[in-house]
C-alpha cells in the first residue's frame, strides 16, 4: 500500500520465525522486524499467535505502541491475553490509551482486578476520567466518548489556547477542533484548527468562535450519535451534560465501529441468529443463538402440516398436487425476504416526510402483481408442458399470483408495524416472515386447488 | 440536540407553510426560517417539497449554503432538480464545493450539458481539477478523492507553511494533517496541525516532519479504501498516483458512506435482490430486480416436484408422509441462511491466518449434530402424539438430523468456495442457498421415508 514503509508480509513462514525468535528469547530479532511497522497490523499478527508470544512481543515493544497494540486486538484474543498481566503492567498500558479505550479494557476485566488497576494508574487525572466514563452505558454517547480534547474558555486570547494545546498536546492524539465554553464550561462553540493557525496571537477566542456546532447529549444511543455524525459530515462531536456543559467528544473511528456492528446485527437478525455470534465462538454459543430461530421454523412446518391435513381429500384425489408444494412455498418465502428487506432499509434511511402507509402497500401490490403474473405464466407452462394437465397449471399459476400478493403484503407491513412498535424491523425480514409465509402459500395454494380442481 | 441552535421542527405544518411562502415569494419568511439551520437540515426539508419550492428557497440564501445543500440532497430529488438550473448557476454552485463532491453532481448531468458547466466554472484551478477528477472511476480512490489539500514542500519553514495554509484556506474547508512531498511532488510523510501550531515558524519541516504514513493508490477499490482507513484508524487518507506524487486525499466522510452503502448492497444481495433498487424506485425497475432470483427459486420449486415424483410410491402407501415435506424444507432452508450469514461475516473480517477449512467445516458439522439431535427429538414428539405413528416420527427425526448437517455443510462451504473465486459470497447466502437445501431435504426426507417405512 504504502512505498514508504517496509512492508509487513503476514505469511505462515514470519510466523514461525517469530515463534521460533520469542523461544530463544531474541529481542533483537523482534526490535527490528516490527520496527516502523504501524501497530495495527502488529495487532493483525499477533491475532494469530500464541498469548505467550503475543506477551513477548509487546513487552519488547515501547509502551505506547504496546497500547495500541492491545487496543486493536480482537476481542477473544485480547480476553485471554489480558489475563497474563499484572496489575501493574496492564496500569501502565492504560495509561498510555485514550480514557475511552481505556475504559473499554477494564470493562473487559474480571470486577475485582478493576478496582485493583485502576489504583495502580499513576496518571490521578486519568484515573479519575476512567472512574467517569465507568459511570457510563456502553452504548449511548457517554460510552463512546473520550475525556481527552482541547478546551479553550470564551475570555481566551489565541496565545492562551496555544498554551492549553501544548499543555493537552500530548493526551489528544488528534485535534479536529476547539471547543469553546464559559466559566461554567457550558459549551459555547468552537474554533477550528485552522482559524488558530491564522489569527492573531493576541485575538480573543471570543471574537472569532464558530457558535453553529452540533452536539450531543451522554445519554444519546449510539445509533443516533451515529446519524448525527453522518447526517452532518462530523469527524467529532462534543458530548454535553442535562444541564450544557462539555464532558467529552465522540470521534468518528468510534462512530464506524459502530455502524459496521449494527450492519452485522441487522444481517445476523434477518438470517434468524438470535444472539451477536461470530464463526469462532463455541459450538454451545452457536447452537444456542440458533436454536430459537429453528424451532420457531418447525412450529411454522407443523403449522403447515396441520394445514394439509385440511385437504388430504384433495392431496388422495391428485397426488402431483403435492409436487407443487415446495415450489409455491419457496415463492412466497423468497418474495417475503425480498419486500421486507426493502423496507427494512428505506426505514433505516428515515426521512421526513415519509410517503403515506397506503402509497407505500398501493405501490407494493402493483409490484406484487407485475412479478406474479410472470411467475404464473412460466409456471402455468411448466406444469402443462411436464404434466399435461392444464386445470392443475392453472391451480399453480393463479395460487402464485395469490402467494406472491399476500406474501409482499406480509413482507411490507410486518417491519413498518414492527417499527412503529419501536422493535427493531430486521427481526421480521428473516425466518419470521419467511415462516408466517410459508403457511399462507401452502393454504393459498390447496384451497385454490380445492375450488377449481373437480371433485 | 444541540440548544445552542434553533432546533427545526420537520412538521407537516411548516412544511406547508414554506409552500405558501414561496407562492407569494416571500423571501423574509425563507431567509428568518432558514437562518442558522444546518445545511443537512435544510436538504431533509427539501427532499419532501416540490422542485419549484426548493429552488426557490435554494436561490433565496447564499451560494455557499446553498452549494451544501444541493450536496446532501438525495440522488433522486437532485436530479429531478439540476434540470432546473442554467448551466452557470450550476457552474456558481459548483465553485464551492469540493472537486470530489462537484464531479459526483456533473457526472448526474447529460453529457452535453457537462462540458458546458464546466467551461462555465470561472476558476480555472477548480475547473482542471473537476476535468482530472472526471478521468477516474467512481468505485476507486481516484474516484473518491479531493483535490482540495493542505501540501508542504519538505525544505520550506513553518512561516511559509502556514502562508500555503492561509492561501489554500478557503478551499479545504477541514485540515486534518499536512502532507509533506519533495519538489517532485512525491509524497515523504505528515505534519500534524498540532505540530504546526506549537512549533517555531523558523523551523524547518524537514527536521519535524513524520515519515511514517499510510496512503493509497488512485486505482485502489474503494471498499479496501475503506478497510485500509478502518484499520488504521485514519480520518482522511493521501492518494498517490503509480509513481507516488501525491494527487489527492480522500475524507472519512466520503467512506462512511461507502461503508454504510456495502452493509445496504450485501443485505440486498442476501435477500435475493438483483440491482441496486430502492423502496422509492419505479414499479418497473422494481419488478426487475426481483425477478431473476424468483425465477430461479421456480427452477428449484420445480426440481423439488420432479424429486418428489421419484417418491410417489411412497406417497401413495402413506398420505401422511406428504404433510411433513414443508417442515423438513424449511428447517434446511434456515440452517443453510444462518450458516452462510456467519461465513460471510467472518470472511469479511479477513485476517491473516485464517482457520484451517477442514477445521471450520468439523467445528460447523459438530454445531449441526447438536442442533440437529435437538430439532429431531422435539419433531419425533410432534409427529408421535399427532399421528400415533412411531415410524414416521423416526422418518421425520432422523431426516432432520441429516438435513441440518447437509444445509450446513452447503451453507458454510458455498460462501468459502465464491470468495475463493473472487465472487461476493453475500451472493451464496440468499435464495441460492435456499433454494439448493429446499431440494435437497426434500431427497433427504423422501428416500429417509423409503428405506424406513413399510414397502
Amino acid at each position: 500500500m504504502s512505498e514508504l514503509k517496509p512492508t509487513f508480509e503476514l505469511s505462515k513462514e514470519f510466523r514461525e520465525l517469530l515463534e521460533q525468535a520469542v523461544e530463544r528469547e531474541d529481542t533483537g530479532f523482534v526490535k527490528e522486524t516490527m520496527a516502523g511497522v504501524n501497530s495495527a497490523d502488529i495487532s493483525a499478527l499477533l491475532d494469530e499467535v500464541g498469548s505467550e508470544v503475543a506477551k513477548y512481543v509487546i513487552d519488547v515493544l515501547n509502551d505506547e505502541v504496546g497500547a495500541e497494540i492491545i487496543e486493536d486486538l480482537e476481542d477473544d484474543t485480547r480476553n485471554k491475553f489480558l489475563e497474563m498481566f499484572e496489575s501493574g503492567e496492564l496500569a501502565n498500558y492504560l495509561s498510555e490509551m485514550e480514557s475511552d479505550d481505556a475504559v473499554d479494557i477494564i470493562n473487559e476485566l474480571p470486577v475485582r482486578k478493576r478496582e485493583e488497576v485502576i489504583s495502580q494508574i499513576e496518571d490521578a487525572e486519568m484515573a479519575a476520567h476512567i472512574l467517569e466514563l465507568m459511570r457510563y452505558d456502553e452504548d449511548c454517547a457517554g460510552g463512546l466518548m473520550a475525556k481527552e480534547m482541547i478546551v479553550a474558555n470564551v475570555n481566551w486570547t489565541i496565545l492562551q489556547t496555544i498554551d492549553e494545546i501544548r499543555r493537552q498536546g500530548e493526551n489528544v492524539e488528534k485535534i479536529y477542533s476547539i471547543y469553546v465554553v464559559d466559566d461554567r464550561y457550558k459549551l459555547l462553540g468552537k474554533v477550528s484548527v485552522k482559524k488558530i493557525i491564522l489569527a492573531n496571537d493576541n485575538t480573543h477566542i471570543k471574537d472569532i468562535y464558530d457558535k453553529d456546532i452540533e452536539s450531543v447529549e451522554t445519554y444519546m444511543d449510539e445509533e443516533d450519535v451515529a446519524d448525527v455524525m453522518q447526517k452532518y459530515d462530523l469527524v467529532a462531536v462534543p458530548v454535553v451534560n442535562l444541564q450544557g456543559k462539555l464532558v467529552g467528544r465522540i470521534t468518528i473511528d468510534d462512530v464506524v465501529d459502530v455502524i459496521t456492528e449494527q450492519a452485522e446485527e441487522d444481517m445476523q437478525l434477518m438470517s434468524g441468529i438470535a444472539a451477536d455470534v461470530e464463526e469462532d465462538d463455541s459450538i454451545w454459543a452457536l447452537s444456542k443463538a440458533r436454536l430459537p430461530w429453528l424451532l420457531i421454523g418447525l412450529v411454522g412446518g407443523t403449522l403447515g402440516a396441520w394445514a394439509i391435513g385440511f385437504f388430504e381429500g384433495d392431496l388422495d384425489r391428485n397426488a402431483s398436487l403435492a409436487f407443487f408444494i415446495p415450489l409455491v412455498m419457496a415463492t412466497g418465502g423468497n418474495v417475503g425476504i425480498q419486500s421486507s428487506t426493502l423496507v427494512v432499509q428505506s426505514l433505516a434511511n428515515k426521512s421526513a416526510f415519509d410517503d403515506s402507509f397506503g402509497k407505500r402497500v398501493a405501490k407494493m401490490l402493483l409490484v406484487a402483481l407485475l412479478t406474479g403474473i410472470v411467475l404464473a405464466l412460466i409456471s402455468f407452462l411448466i406444469v402443462y408442458l411436464w404434466k399435461g394437465d392444464e386445470s392443475l397449471g392453472q391451480v399453480v399459476g393463479i395460487s402464485l399470483i395469490g402467494v406472491v400478493m399476500l406474501s409482499s403484503f406480509m413482507g411490507t407491513t410486518t417491519p413498518i408495524v414492527l417499527d412503529k412498535f419501536g422493535i427493531n424491523p430486521a427481526l421480521a425480514s428473516g425466518p419470521f416472515i419467511t415462516t408466517t409465509n410459508d403457511i399462507l402459500g401452502i393454504i393459498v395454494y390447496l384451497a385454490m386447488a380445492n375450488l377449481l380442481l373437480p371433485h
